[in-house]
């Protein structure tokens, strides 16, 4: 893609038109085999089925989480979205280092919690902390690197889903708990168990709604989709627009041929739901599906 | 170290001690070989002479650069100065991610001429940019995250200096270069050399002054220090408190063995400066020293 005219504005690119700017002059060498545009880049490792996967997150007060939001959850918050970029490739993650920009006037029991939360779940999910720096910032902010690996195995990327393949989500979309965005689980498991029970064509997770994002996820595989509104797994509470609007699910979004449906449904060995809600159409036809009837269209140009 | 009382200020504790204090609970596994305190995390890689090193490094406008500073000098200097942390420990450069901060009307143009600076400095010293993401800030800040690796040879920590070893930096220190902080080389070529060559015992850049620093890489190896203020090599105009004292140098510090010294000053293969300025003294006895004649004593209870 050439680099658009310097005028642009902001609000015009919008975050996704930004990178797409920014990075438009990119080259990478042999060693990468996915760059921007996935989850996470994945590098080639040592022999042919060993991958790094490397992914780089950030919280910012005031846009990621209030001043009210407990300290600890802040600190599990900033690693959790990063390992969920981890479960949308199906890796298994390795370290992490860590960036904090620290306000004046910033207590030091406060950014204490917010490092007990991220070690408590970096404990949990076998992540190791190695290293990370702070600097004064104008606002609290918590930058997460990761790094983390599929040892025998090969991620899988947005970009795989054919037409045929069945839809899958994970869990239910649009909960209305106030801290899901906070506390969430991110699939770690069961990302890794489809990446190796090669049971997804593709594979993503939610964190912008599926109303943005399984547009991505067809746009990353040039196809069309049918989404049955009916089929959409909600939360208590959640209507159909929240389900598809509300952001921060942080569950996988993925696709599996028909000819496998039968033995994920079988096979799936966790108690996370598992919903079919759709199916892949070949490229060139019309989307449809509720996400058209409750005006994301525009989300289909970013 | 025990998690010290939370009633400690940010000030009181400085940098260094909120950092050991944020990271003593971190624990890491049989991958990790080196975790915070040195330039880079290093981790195992394949087979016995691979070694991955990780991380990360933040540049923040009004502290790490001016609102005046050329826009492509902030992204080679972002990028720059994670290099310069692979480039003392001797390692090569895989890939980065990147995260933008970007504050309210700031411009796209603006941002592009940051992004084409970090790009090129990137095709210089072949790092594969593989991916980022951006967020709303109150300022402008870039958060570089660096893949580097040791192939064959092993990277020089800050902790194997010992007493008898002799003392080099690289370069000039203390330049009164306006623009030095935003457009010196990372010294790649020379850290990956020494490592390469087994010619340095210890090693680090220097990026708060020599008089921070050299205490840093001296209480890491646990040994003491004798510097010699004649033989510290001056950029031109530079006070010998300006060489001890201001940061950002971005030269390259190391330990050299005095039987080694004659075949390293031999075969020093590049035009970079090379100046031997002091040697390693036994753990216990005290330092001495210029920078202890300039008051830096307090930077050894950093």
């Amino acid at each position: 893609m050439k680099r658009r005219a310097k005028t642009d504005s902001l609000a015009a690119l919008g975050e996704n038109g930004l990178l797409r700017l920014l990075t438009s002059g990119w080259k990478t060498d042999s060693r990468v085999l996915t760059g921007v545009g996935d989850d996470c880049a994945v590098l080639s490792g040592e022999g042919k089925n060993h991958f790094l996967l490397f992914k780089t997150d950030i919280v910012v007060e005031g846009i990621h989480f209030t001043s009210k939001a407990r300290p600890t959850e802040i600190g599990r918050k900033a690693l959790a979205r990063a390992l969920s970029d981890l479960a949308a490739m199906g890796a298994v993650p390795l370290a992490a280092v860590i960036t904090l920009g620290i306000p004046a006037n910033e207590s030091v029991s406060r950014l204490s919690a917010i490092y007990r939360g991220m070690e408590a779940l970096a404990k949990k999910y076998k992540v190791n902390l190695v290293g990370g720096e702070t600097t004064r910032a104008a606002q609290l902010f918590l930058n997460v690197a990761l790094l983390g690996e599929c040892r025998g195995y090969q991620p899988v990327l947005r970009s795989g889903a054919r037409a045929g393949d069945f839809i899958f989500v994970t869990g239910r979309l649009g909960s209305t708990q106030k801290r899901h965005h906070l506390v969430f689980e991110p699939r770690l498991a069961e990302g890794q168990w489809l990446a190796r029970q090669k049971l997804a064509s593709s594979l993503m997770d939610l964190s912008d709604g599926l109303g943005a994002d399984l547009p991505r996820l067809a746009n990353a595989s040039k196809v069309s989709f049918y989404l049955e509104p009916k089929a959409i797994p909600r939360a208590r509470g959640a209507t159909l627009k929240a389900a598809l609007n509300d952001g921060e699910d942080y569950e996988l979004l993925f696709t599996t041929p028909a000819s496998h449906v039968k033995t994920l449904k079988k096979k799936w060995p966790f108690a996370t739901p598992l919903h079919c809600i759709g199916v892949i159409r070949p490229h060139g036809e019309h989307s449809t599906g509720p996400i058209f009837a409750h005006g994301f269209d525009h989300f289909q140009q970013r």
